[in-house]
């Protein structure tokens, strides 16, 4: 089993464009703080990924949108990684909290560089099978 | 033959993180600045598409990211359509306006939802044909 | 007594500049969104005011900065309610959660403007005083 | 006399709001435009700044708005440092760049701080004086 999060996000006002809908550039945000979520309880965050000596930025992202959202709307991004041994797949699902309706689904595609050479890894370095096992998956 | 438009971003600090790279997510602001001019070009600019009776929410988006973007980098960013009569696809480019390498390649995918009952078009509207033809396209 | 409300903000990854502090634009973000409790907790937010016809422009914004916020930070952006008779005037103050350490202070001024003849009003709408008078202040 | 720069924004897509013009917010993003334009200009940008080694925080910034922006406008933003001995002082002027009509005011503060003891300096380093002296100012 692999890990999977969820954070809530309350719309707000400055998300929301001229036609009364968030902008479909700000999701990007809601997905990153789902992500972060999921990293932090593998205890393989932010800081931990720079401390193992590895940049992990995303090199794919794909988003479909069903239903917009509005403001003041409480969503549910849920985040679940799907591979990490190559790469580090995480898909997401925003939904509205109280109806459950599906508004946007998305994929990030992140993969290691080494800090210090800037060298793309081939595979994904130790450090992350190690941090999901110590968190009980794998 | 179908439109494509450019348009030069000089990448803004604030759009800088803390790995002193663009933060992915604010791509889709410089896509959306390219579809604008290239929509504004056929004259389908969001006050023509309001106009027209239609909205054009985006319903797919992805992005591949090759090599990141960094503080003061002055980019290009090429829109190029290439689909229109069942829904509006444009595909993107942006590179380095010095060295024209590649930063990072996307695509949207717009459907036409008509203002009044709130229903997706099969089709795009007569309206996108018509200003594509104006323009001197088709 | 006038009304105060907090809310609490996780200062996210894409938040936080080159620098590795939040830059500095963004807080005015963390101001809005602890108004809009205050302004909810006296149902006069967003929707109630164009409901009773108002728009309300910030016409004024201050902030005066102390200490950096940083990623992952947890913040408390206290909104208090100074002045409302003839322009609502809101001060804002945003500590760290754990230390009650002082991060900024800040000043926003709102006048009401009749959204049917575009004029701003000389004096708050009776709408503001009752909203305030039936959530139990004044 | 002391240094003057502008620089022209054509209002996104992405900052009007819902009220159909430009979130209060989002003006901060264009003061910092044209500070960048001025400091670049007296060769004492971001990456100038970071190599001499001092940070400069905003530590006090205002804003007073007169008329909204929309979509699509274009601006002048107009930035004037008026003070430099102990602080760096830079005020702005954002305008219709067709009609000239004024649309917001505003002032930003910074303090050099040291960036190896994290102290604040009571007076502007040397280095600020020589890049206004060897721009031709002061």
């Amino acid at each position: 089993m692999l890990p999977q999060a969820q954070c809530e996000i309350a719309v707000p006002f400055y998300d929301v464009d001229s036609m009364n809908v968030v902008w479909h550039g700000h999701y990007v945000k809601y997905l990153e703080r789902a992500r972060c979520v999921l990293l932090d309880n593998i205890n393989y965050g932010y800081a931990a990924m720079k401390q193992s000596g590895y940049a992990w930025p995303v090199i794919k992202l794909s988003l479909r949108y069903a239903r917009p959202a509005i403001f003041g709307q409480s969503l549910n991004v849920i985040a679940r990684m799907t591979e990490w041994e190559y790469r580090l797949v995480i898909n997401y699902e925003i939904m509205d909290i109280v109806t459950g309706h599906g508004l946007c689904k998305a994929s990030s595609t992140q993969v290691a560089v080494n800090m210090e050479t800037s060298e793309t890894c081939l595979g994904s370095p130790a450090i992350l099978e190690q941090q999901l096992k110590q968190s009980g998956y794998l």
